[in-house]
């Protein structure tokens, strides 16, 4: 069989008017990027059903020619303007029944919360529903049940609900056996590499354009800007030819390279048993969510300061008013004296300041907006600073400030290996 | 004339390899909405110029019957796949040739960084070309130069950066005045209100269903959830419609409607010269970081306390040991004498402590996982504190603490004023 051609659609007036971002279908792209299978189109329609039904008709007349996968979420909500369940209906002709096993679930849910059935509005049994003969897909996180329905030789109309949690358990448990049942998958291997503050075309004119000939034969790339980084990306079916590709971007790029960094901080610090602490000015609290966003974090994070004021600077983490009168908040001195302060109060194996202007204002011609001096104190008690000039407006700044300090504890975790 | 049938793409494999996410689409379609047009479509296609000609063309077939407005992003940049103009020229049979502003201000940019005209790579030069007999758009940004080339009577492709910053300064300055100039737009006034701690479901039963005879003729509603509030949004043509809908849904709902808590309490703090300060544990810095996310917020956000551990809820905010043995870390008492510790520390006119259990570890059955306490200490010298249990997983749980902190803000600045 040919590969499926696979579209996956969003539905919400709330996605089309702009009021909501869309993260579904980039998260069911990627996983089924890296099952073995490729996007041809996103979509994103408002809750009109006509819309909806000739987008469905077009690729229902596309199965006739080839294999169609089509991933659709959103829609099977209780509200009035949730209206897959109709669309697909009117595209197959069938009717719909309600499924008694997602009945009983509902039924359960009420009662645990001291409720009777009776109490169950229609428009949320209306979300047990699903087409008849088609394939359900249980629900084992909310209401609405998702279904498989037939479109043509080979091809399907995957219907699953908008919300997020529901959706990726439904994807990963129930869906993707089906899919990996049905459809064939190549067998393409991805390697990723993070090269910091370097811009794309830099990094295509000296590394891919010097090498296309002796590395790129049989290999794929792909780079992503990030804020602070760019995201290598090679495949290949061949996985020797992805190593020498590797090893050579190591090779070229010793100082620069990274894996993904949130991830190795992570299970290193866990690994290693140690802990760390943050003292931040500009970036308010970013690098501390960032620390925290992984489940187990309490295990290596303790704590921090926010020290956005400069009296906070002197009475929480004793940088002295000498120093901040003589080199400013944004200053080498400054951000040592924080990554001190940080150590002293909290006793971490790891401190890390952070103190910049992040814009619009406050930006000078000695500092300009962007200016950022990162502090750390490393487990062995060395402290070192680095200085940048970050791009971009105040969000960009504080997220590229707060990805490279964790590219430091990165390289100061590697380095203690060795 | 009609109103334009209105499509954005975004153009980019490592948005449908699920790598990246595309926010220039929802942007661009919220711009649109507030404009008066509405989107009918959003697509991401790969870089795949096969692909994205097929998509192009049939849009310029669309464009015979009805007049179409496509704005696609990406593919302007430097690398090898970025293929929009290529895809442009082949669609419409024309030659491009380079802007000479956009190549005078390039060498402008390179001469300011010390470099000369010949240093320039010749696929960064390929940014300032355009189609031949086009509307320029100027990139007041970056390097790629945008534009708008006639499909059809009355219809447009108009192609921008994939760069945000780049690809917002174009469509509001330059791209904007000119849809204004050839296309009808509708007169829509809308309203939005956020409703915190509620289900669509119970919201659509109670209110819209209840008043839908005397108050929903000529109003369209919609509701988007978010993680702690759902935004419930009106439109119509007549404004006074709207104003008694809202009335309505004010006098329904009077403890737990709110505007935007965002920008109220960013401009209530600033016009009020009010000061704010954090103690938090399960959020890790995340409603310090959402306070700081404005530009401006140095002026009221002193800084704070990220007190993960309970040696720093002793240490940092003087949270007694019998306290935290007695009732734990997640407790009425420990938010209090967190709200009580930052107070003292800092100052501030308001002071917020957040300590919960995010998740996926370490609830039980008295205090669950999604177990919330926030402290709020107000201006007037009176602590409160308020228990939650908040749905979802740990992302979710995070979200909803820091913006229920923002709304118990909002609702303590609010009375303030009374």
């Amino acid at each position: 069989m040919e590969a499926p051609y696979i579209v996956i659609i969003a539905t919400g007036s709330e996605i089309t008017a702009g009021r909501s971002l869309d993260t579904n279908s980039g998260w069911m792209a990627n996983q089924l990027f890296e099952l073995g299978w490729k996007v041809k189109k996103i979509i994103a329609l408002p809750d009109d059903p006509d819309l909806i039904l000739s987008e469905l008709q077009i690729l229902k007349k596309l199965s006739e020619s080839r294999p169609v996968l089509a991933l659709m979420t959103g829609g099977l909500g209780p509200t009035e303007d949730d209206y897959t369940l109709e669309t697909v209906l009117k595209l197959s002709g069938k009717k719909s029944y309600s499924v008694e096993k997602a009945k009983i679930r509902l039924q359960r849910i009420y009662e645990s919360r001291g409720k009777q059935y009776s109490d169950i509005l229609p428009t949320v049994i209306r979300q047990t529903h699903v087409p008849e003969d088609c394939k359900t897909l249980d629900n084992s996180v909310g209401i609405a049940v998702g279904f498989m329905e037939s479109i043509g030789v080979d091809s399907y109309l995957v219907c699953m609900p908008g919300v997020p949690s529901e959706m990726k358990e439904m994807f990963t448990r129930r869906l993707t056996p089906e899919l990996k049942r049905i459809y064939p998958r190549e067998n393409l291997v991805q390697k990723t590499k993070w090269l910091w503050n370097i811009g794309e075309s830099l990094y295509q004119k000296d590394f891919v354009e010097t090498h296309r000939e002796e590395l790129f034969e049989g290999v794929e790339w792909g780079v992503t800007a990030n804020r602070g980084y760019i995201k290598c990306i090679f495949q290949s079916t061949d996985s020797n030819k992805l190593e020498t590709v590797v090893a050579a971007l190591e090779s070229q790029y010793p100082k620069i390279i990274s894996d993904d960094v949130f991830t190795f901080v992570h299970e290193e610090l866990i690994s290693k048993k140690l802990t760390i602490a943050v003292g931040e000015s500009c970036t308010g609290g970013l690098l501390g969510k960032k620390l925290t966003d992984p489940p187990g974090s309490s295990s290596y994070f303790i704590g921090g300061f926010l020290t956005y004021s400069n009296d906070l600077k002197q009475s929480l983490l004793g940088v002295s008013k000498d120093t901040l009168d003589q080199f400013g908040a944004v200053s080498k001195e400054t951000a040592i004296a924080m990554a001190k302060g940080i150590s002293e109060k909290t006793k971490a194996d790891y401190s890390i300041s952070i103190t910049g202007i992040a814009g619009p204002d406050g930006g000078s011609d000695e500092k300009p907006v962007g200016t950022v001096w990162i502090g750390i104190k490393s487990s062995d008690g060395s402290i070192e600073s680095h200085s940048y000039l970050f791009p971009g407006n105040r969000e960009s700044i504080r997220e590229n400030a707060s990805n490279t300090a964790l590219f430091l504890i990165y390289q100061s975790l590697k380095q203690r290996k060795v």
